[in-house]
């Protein structure tokens, strides 16, 4: 039992949580005397709060391995953006093996447990090898993502990406040919394949990922939405990036990348547009409209200079925010989070913009807590974020000691955590609730660290 | 000895730092073989890189009260800003006693000591009793800030604030009584007191600060600047954070502030302007071309809605940047200079935008590195923030088998650090040669932070 726990926006005190090992599920949620049953063990969880795990939405785990390494331009180039980044993105993507695969995303997932993530979502795109041939068993890169996943214990939802096009009617560059996936059958079949394979994992779900409207051409994503449909998947899209995508688009289609979704009929509540910062405000309003769910990555987005969503239209019109580490420059899921809030008060300089009504009064804290956790766990169809019988016991401890958090009371601390903590607050970790980092430690680190090392030193980037 | 050591702008292996514990000064920089004398104790730092210690330009360590406690408004206020913000912030400004004064400023002194800081530029203006008298002793607040300061071991220049007017020709609110200093002449005596008083002090400097043109009548200025200019102190000065402090300077003087500043001749080597956010270019110019320095607060910047400074102009005219954690919502170094860099790359749509040349190119990492080190020493006038020998030593150590550091290499370690590390890579930490820091934890740290939680716990704000 914590001192303090996470529930409906708010924190709450004298709260125990049971937990059914056997299903990885919370059993039950109320006052310790009522839940104890006479001698039962009650674990006492001493100075500290009890949150439901961060979801990260969008992840590319193998861009772990950039961080660090893109921070610089050629003193002869006047400008560097996203474009030239995934120059240095993509020497990466074709020098790795299926074993280096497997050490940067183990690495990558445990970093991403240490830091308060219980679950997330790996955009998918590596399927080919380094030449552009399929592997003999062709998801050899997938099962390599999944057993990274499994060996640290993260909940992963495995979005297997479409990758058709080099831009819109263009054929693939050749560094994009490891990603290829030129015909959507045989994309479907795999995707079959990955679903059937993976059916009775506890801690791994299945989703479709078209790249983006430049990778994918329009007249395959009304059978992906569909084919998903049918089989319950959710569905993510990387949408409006950057500027130059939705000049593509219009001058392909004349329309920008959310109406042509919406066209092809493919946004509803299952659909996940990710980033999503130069769309209109109308785009901003169909996506809410349908109760899509949009997810930020605005670590990355202020890495790459993507530039800042419009998070305040889209609550509004009925989006559901989520957060992704994306490019793994920051693991973060309170940086993440608050980058959000923050981002719109550098745009429209004011305080206080996405909000939820909370004690009579409009508070920050419980919109981004919510885009930390359930949104993200919306996004991904998992029964997560939330600290309630039935849900999945992914559950996060932080330390009330800590120095960032010093002052703390039942009604602030959620706005310290969102605002202000750093995820060094983190103390301990359960995934479908077996307990994977404990006192700030994974039993792996340093194993798994080791082996990252190895990898990066291998690696020689442009 | 550590594993490397920041020097010039990048690591270096083979290198260790002696210090001459007397004088708190470096000694010698080298290669280890030459330096120890024979038999001599070496520490060996095991998976340590050593940098200089952070400084953090420009605080107000009573507003470490705040955190948590204004991200919220009232549901029938259409929207919050930094001028609602405020009115908490006198609240809490007005409610302090001595005692609380010097519990709040001692925790966090800490905790800056703990995220890597050495030396604070305490912008201090809290002066009168709360009911706007003068204290029997004038200086009773500016002893308890710095007592706290030599309590946890922190390098403190207290910046004296002069506030006599509550907007341009108005007279003081009634919520501002505490900061009075009505006559210019009481104030440089207080000033004079200062000086005297701590002429001794080792790790204490004073500075001169007339709060903005707001709250300084304009013919004071030439008068504060020539008398800190005989002293050769250094003068700090709120420029344009919010636009209506442009508008009404705009309004009572037909100038902006920062040409205001420049008539009156306040502009050089030694002033700095904290914020800057709403300098025009040619203002950015005019700092640049004085070599003046500017004080960047950007957690805080993004928390107010204050916006962003112009920092790729600043610094390519020719200003110093520092970085200064200001109201204290969150106390990063780390945080605090990437967002000099992230808040251009959001405002421009592109990467890589500060940068010095090294190793043929243009990095990022040097040049945050810089303004959050030596570039804050200039600021707060003293020699501090580089490696070398004569230098302060306030060194900061941090471990390199830290998670969010994995893959780091000697020519990567810096970019990771400024762009993406969290403040707990920091392990220890030295102040004029003593370690206040040790495996991350402060001596006295369980004392000042039960002092700190009751000062908070009693605290009523609106």
């Amino acid at each position: 039992m914590p001192d303090l726990v996470y529930r409906g926006g708010a924190f709450h005190a004298d709260t125990a949580v049971e937990v059914d090992a056997g299903a990885g599920r919370i059993l039950r949620v109320g006052p310790v005397a009522d839940l104890a049953s006479p001698g039962a063990a009650v674990e006492r969880l001493e100075a500290r709060a009890l949150l439901p795990g961060f979801v990260n939405a969008h992840s590319h785990a193998f861009q772990r391995l950039l961080r660090g390494r893109t921070q610089w331009r050629p003193a002869s180039v006047p400008h560097a953006d996203f474009w030239s980044w995934r120059e240095a993105m993509y020497a990466a993507a074709l020098a790795l093996s299926p074993e280096d695969v497997y050490h940067v995303s183990r690495f990558c997932f445990l970093e991403m447990l240490r830091a308060g993530y219980t679950a997330v979502g790996e955009f998918h795109y590596l399927h080919r090898d380094p030449d552009g041939r399929r592997y003999d068993d062709p998801l050899e890169l997938a099962q390599r993502v999944v057993a990274a996943a499994a060996e640290v214990g993260i909940r992963v939802a495995l979005l297997n990406v479409c990758y058709a096009a080099g831009g819109i009617g263009k054929p693939l560059l050749p560094e994009q040919r490891r990603f290829a996936t030129p015909e959507l059958d045989g994309f479907l079949d795999d995707s079959a394949v990955l679903l059937e394979a993976y059916a009775k994992e506890s801690l791994l779900t299945i989703g479709l990922a078209p790249h983006s409207v430049r990778a994918v051409p329009r007249d395959w994503l009304k059978e992906l939405h569909a084919w998903a449909g049918r089989r319950e998947l959710v569905l993510h899209m990387h949408v409006a990036e950057q500027a130059a995508e939705v000049e593509e688009c219009r001058a392909a289609y004349s329309k920008p990348p959310v109406e042509l979704l919406a066209e092809e009929g493919v946004l509803d509540t299952r659909f996940t547009a990710v980033h999503a910062t130069h769309i209109s405000l109308e785009e901003a309003a169909r996506l809410g409209g349908a109760g899509a769910g949009v997810c930020a990555c605005p670590t990355t987005e202020r890495d790459l200079g993507d530039g800042i969503l419009p998070a305040e239209e889209l609550v509004g019109a009925g989006a559901a925010l989520a957060i992704g580490s994306d490019s793994q420059a920051v693991i973060d899921p309170f940086e993440e989070m608050r980058l959000l809030e923050y981002h719109e008060r550098l745009r429209r300089l004011r305080r206080v913009v996405l909000t939820e009504p909370r004690n009579g009064r409009l508070e920050v804290a419980p919109a981004l807590m919510h885009a930390g956790t359930a949104g993200g766990a919306r996004a991904l169809g998992i029964d997560a974020g939330r600290i309630e019988p039935g849900a999945l016991a992914d559950l996060v401890a932080i330390d009330l000691a800590h120095p960032s958090l010093a002052g703390w009371s039942a009604d602030t601390l959620a706005a310290m955590l969102a605002l202000s903590a750093p995820a060094a607050v983190v103390t301990d970790v359960w995934v479908g609730g077996r307990r994977r980092i404990e006192q700030g430690r994974h039993a792996a680190e340093a194993e798994a660290a080791a082996a990252f090392r190895r990898v990066a030193a291998q690696l020689a980037l442009p």
